[in-house]
């Protein structure tokens, strides 16, 4: 009887993007199953590729938007209507990412959300009513306040004037004028995929932990705290709301508080969003084998990854789950109980890096043209 | 019901023995089928770590000896005593092997195999009428002069003097007397590891082809073929044997010849060999998977290596047979079709080489678990 093989990979970075992966999974496993069928299922955990997977696993379309990047220069930001046309996918890092400050510009004190604002303007015209948001990889760590200021929310100080862009400036926050606010934002739900349960501030909060790897001296950590804080005393003042110990409110330097506070947000896991999305369980269902993937697994796969997601999703239809992957690293054995059946690497030698990732959807193919073979030999047994 | 795996790898070389080869493969297959039987076959093709597989897979005894390397200095070359008491094993190479030559010193006219013999003459000091010997990796171009001359021949130049070891003399050569030769070379057997088939002189010769990798320039090449040619003129006039186009008499720099002129000796693949001695064929007969592997394979695998070898075996009695591999090459795929069912690279990263010949364990171990685990979870079905 013809199998079905349900390819369900993320991207590996700087190597393929997770359709390419699919489509070097099916030129494998196919030179073994020619009858065989295929569902290609590209997927993201909410992080780096989010867009271009969900795009991909729903015949969506891919748009380019110049907004203002974390410095003040303008960035080409890329975002993504899904196959439905009613649903956004956004990466705030494409529009305020970290890959945008050097080691020489990168200082949070002044880093803005505000082109994040602009790409959910871009889809409030667009008259989408569902935006689903990647917040990985930020170098802001301004509470969301540009990226409010965006959508018409206006900071100001004591004299009543803006408050320049950055959290740095938090301090000098006197009123909070959500008078001029988006109207159409109330219409709108945004899903915002966060793994983290950071605070907004404290110990545990976006300054002190995630603000040294955004360019943060220990000095600029205290400052950026107490200003996130007193934030946090004038949204409770003015707003009446309090987000400072809401879990993920601390995420991407306080956008997870920006969003709960000025939009119709509910943070959720990564994954769960791209498994709800991409309509995995459902495409699972008529799986006689799943294969997954990412560029490295290890330990940490099991806290949100996608081939953990996956197997996970996979294992509720008690479905066999193969994973590949370009690094393996230690811990992967914990993994065999959380629904990965196995897991091979893809590398065929000690080669260059460029090399060894321009190699990849060979290696992709070569590896599971091989596994396919021992699956074969045993269903002929 | 329990299941038996036949483990018949080659050393991964620089790494692991084959018997470790052998030890790593169960403990990744065991976590996996913990009652399975495992039958541990160390294999070799007739290279380096014939002797060290031949004395693991037979229980036999690994002995050291000082012996003349090809320069003239001593160096320490280890021959083994197979299980059955009755049969040595030798590599050339431990004796008169390139690796002891330097770029500054190699030079095939003086390199002497006359150490080979001497480990030849250890073997009949200790009764045994069997030897297999394997000639890759020489630093020789004698023609097996110095061999022969260990043993008792004597080459002589017109005033009956001793010509000076090393293939650069054999033009003085004007005497080959026999009378002396250890008559208990008679009643063993070489059984020879000989994979190629150049002649001794000629183009196609040991020289033109095999000199030049030993230090050989355009003229030293010319000069070596002419005295091999002449070498093999006195054999045929003196011992009225002609070995000149024999295949394989241009193997290890005419050492083949030197083999078949002076000792009982028959030329074989080198792999056929070490199936022949570890017994291989009549242990894969209760096998329900066969593991093999090499440190690498590629397309030059099924010319003679071990995973090749194996496969042809285990073929005949129609088993399943799975590879593993450090370094994957171009062209595996030409294997699928020779008996070899599937082959998985081992390499879990781009880490540095000495750290990934460490691992070599580590990643063996995880590869076969991992395969382990998709053939159990079939097995299952």
């Amino acid at each position: 009887m013809s199998k079905t093989f349900v390819l369900a990979p993320d991207s590996f970075k700087e190597s393929m993007t997770a359709k390419e992966v699919c489509i070097a999974m099916e030129a494998g496993i196919k030179k073994v199953y020619p009858d065989a069928d295929f569902i290609h299922v590209p997927m993201a955990d909410g992080g780096e590729g989010t867009v271009q997977s969900l795009i991909d696993a729903t015949g969506g379309t891919l748009y380019s938007l110049d907004v203002t990047g974390p410095l003040g220069n303008p960035v080409t930001a890329r975002y993504g209507i899904m196959g439905d046309q009613e649903t956004a996918v956004i990466e705030m890092a494409e529009a305020s990412g970290i890959h945008y400050v050097t080691q020489e510009t990168k200082n949070p004190l002044i880093t803005t959300t505000y082109g994040t604002g602009e790409l959910i303007r871009a889809c409030l015209d667009k008259g989408i009513k569902k935006i689903i948001i990647g917040i990985g990889g930020s170098a802001t760590n301004d509470g969301g306040t540009g990226m409010a200021e965006a959508l018409g929310v206006q900071f100001l100080d004591k004299e009543g004037n803006h408050i320049p862009r950055g959290g740095g400036y938090l301090n000098q926050l006197h009123t909070i004028d959500t008078s001029k606010i988006d109207t159409r934002l109330a219409d709108v739900t945004m899903i915002v995929a966060c793994d983290v349960t950071n605070p907004l501030c404290g110990e545990t909060g976006a300054s002190h932990v995630f603000g040294p790897q955004k360019g943060a001296t220990p000095e600029m950590v205290k400052q950026l705290d107490q200003n996130l804080a007193h934030y946090a005393d004038m949204v409770e003042q003015q707003l009446g709301q309090a987000v400072r110990n809401t879990p993920g409110s601390g995420a991407a330097g306080g956008l997870g508080a920006g969003l709960l506070l000025f939009t119709n947000a509910t943070l959720q896991k990564g994954i769960d969003i791209v498994i709800e999305f991409s309509g995995l369980r459902e495409k699972l269902k008529n799986a006689d084998y799943v294969f997954t993937g990412e560029g490295g697994i290890d330990f940490q796969t099991q806290f949100g990854k996608t081939p953990y997601g996956v197997a996970q999703a996979a294992k509720e239809l008690d479905k066999k789950v193969i994973a590949v992957a370009g690094y393996i690293g230690e811990g992967i054995e914990e993994l065999y109980d959380k629904g990965i059946d196995a897991i091979f690497g893809i590398i065929p030698e000690l080669a260059p890096l460029d090399q060894t990732l321009k190699n990849g959807p060979k290696n992709i193919e070569r590896t599971c043209e091989n596994i396919a073979r021992v699956l074969k030999g045993l269903d002929q047994e």
